[in-house]
């Protein structure tokens, strides 16, 4: 039974000025993931596909339960086991299972036909009030972050991504201190994955810092900024821009937002 | 009524090394959009919500439809006009009409009880058989572009930016031929959004070169070879990095594929 790995080796051609130039490349690895959601009383049930890269999907299930609100703690994560899955399929599906029921019904966003293709996010959700509202969240940390710890965050946590240093094709996510101790860090080629992962690890981990921020390696969309509510984080602090709605929520949910940021200055918008 | 502009104005607070700097900046504009379907004997049905920046909005609903498969053109596309919505809403609400019954059941991809979150552009899709089969279509142009012409490409459309220009945060997506002329190009917060207004705007304008190729200011994932392959283009041109399943699809359905693409260098991957 083989797992793949977050990155894989490929030969291409490199097209310059000069003579083509063949030589061997890593890739960042994408496959599908299947997250099935079980709880008492209740068997396993599809909840969501999402396109990732392999490694922490535990994590990345945990998290996504936890943003969308399902949950706050899961009970027990698993790959599948069905007789009917390659082996290679099995490490593509993971199954959640509560201790307790969940605080949503998993079904109630059910009827868009067709959920998918836009990378903001909100595919899926089938209203727009939907799409628009605030997940409903115990915050567990002070919106509170110093401007130079927060121009330290992307630097600390660029250090820390593996996958983007072989591959230059994916995103990172990280939690961190208030006095800029970086906790965990995450890489997706869905951005929104890994920040669906850093959550994962806190839950999964028991992390509970008093004061934390997420920090995200590109820009801070509304529904990033939803995940950090969902999450409880005081700040995002995002390396690239944000946009209208995610500086909306950002100051409607009590959140502080940066963007720009880099070691030479960071733009507080909420 | 007004119609959202594609950005915002905002106050913000510039933090570097001495002392904050309060000053006024723009925010590319994010707003829902949710897309409605009908054709002859049905009435429209929500079949998607994304976010997305406001402008070319009847091109992004027929992209996506012919991205999806739905169908290969459009009868008529319309704001909605509901009584029950704000003026504000209806412009954030858009009823593509077909002319003939859809191509598949635009139901049928609805089992996954929750499709949100992810940046890949596959949630929604509920299974990994079908997030992974590339769709059906009829090619329309040659898997051909000269190296020079790729590489002269990043550069023709970041010229054509004028969010980005403003904003810093925005992707763009364009249609250009295989001699290097580029046709359109369109930007949105969400990458794939902007790649679904380019081939919006070939399909309602009526443009089909013999030979052309589609160009991302970003990187290029599975889903975007996916638009791609159903968008009928010869070849996919990413700025940023491609990744395995992205590489694996175009050698599959023949579309010339070129990663970290700029004016020194080209990437060709398949």
């Amino acid at each position: 039974m083989t797992r793949r790995k977050p990155t894989v080796r490929n030969t291409v051609v490199e097209l310059g000025e000069g003579a083509d130039r063949r030589h061997e490349d890593r890739l960042a690895t994408e496959e599908p993931l299947e997250v099935r959601l079980a709880w008492p009383g209740a068997p396993a049930r599809r909840v969501w596909v999402t396109m990732r890269t392999p490694g922490h999907d535990f994590e990345l299930a945990a998290g996504w339960v936890v943003h969308e609100g399902l949950a706050s703690a899961v009970g027990t994560i698993a790959y599948c086991t069905d007789a009917d899955l390659t082996e290679d399929e099995r490490f593509n599906v993971v199954t959640v299972t509560l201790a307790e029921l969940p605080l949503r019904d998993p079904a109630h966003r059910h009827t868009a036909s067709s959920a998918g293709s836009s990378a903001c996010g909100v595919c899926g959700k089938d209203s727009i009030a939907e799409a628009l509202a605030a997940p409903a969240s115990a915050r567990w940390a002070k919106p509170h972050a110093e401007p130079d710890v927060v121009r330290r965050l992307p630097g600390l946590v660029r250090a820390q991504q593996p996958v983007f240093e072989r591959t230059g094709g994916v995103h990172a996510a990280a939690l961190a201190t208030a006095d800029g101790e970086v906790l965990v860090v995450r890489e997706d080629v869905g951005r929104h994955n890994a920040v669906d992962k850093v959550t994962g690890a806190r839950v999964l981990e028991g992390l509970s810092p008093a004061e934390a921020c997420l920090v995200v390696s590109g820009r801070a969309g509304f529904e990033l900024v939803q995940k950090a509510v969902a999450a409880g984080v005081g700040a995002l602090v995002a390396v690239g821009a944000p946009t209208s709605l995610a500086v909306d929520l950002a100051a409607r949910a009590g959140v502080g937002l940066y963007g720009f940021t880099s070691a030479e200055r960071t733009v507080r918008y909420a």
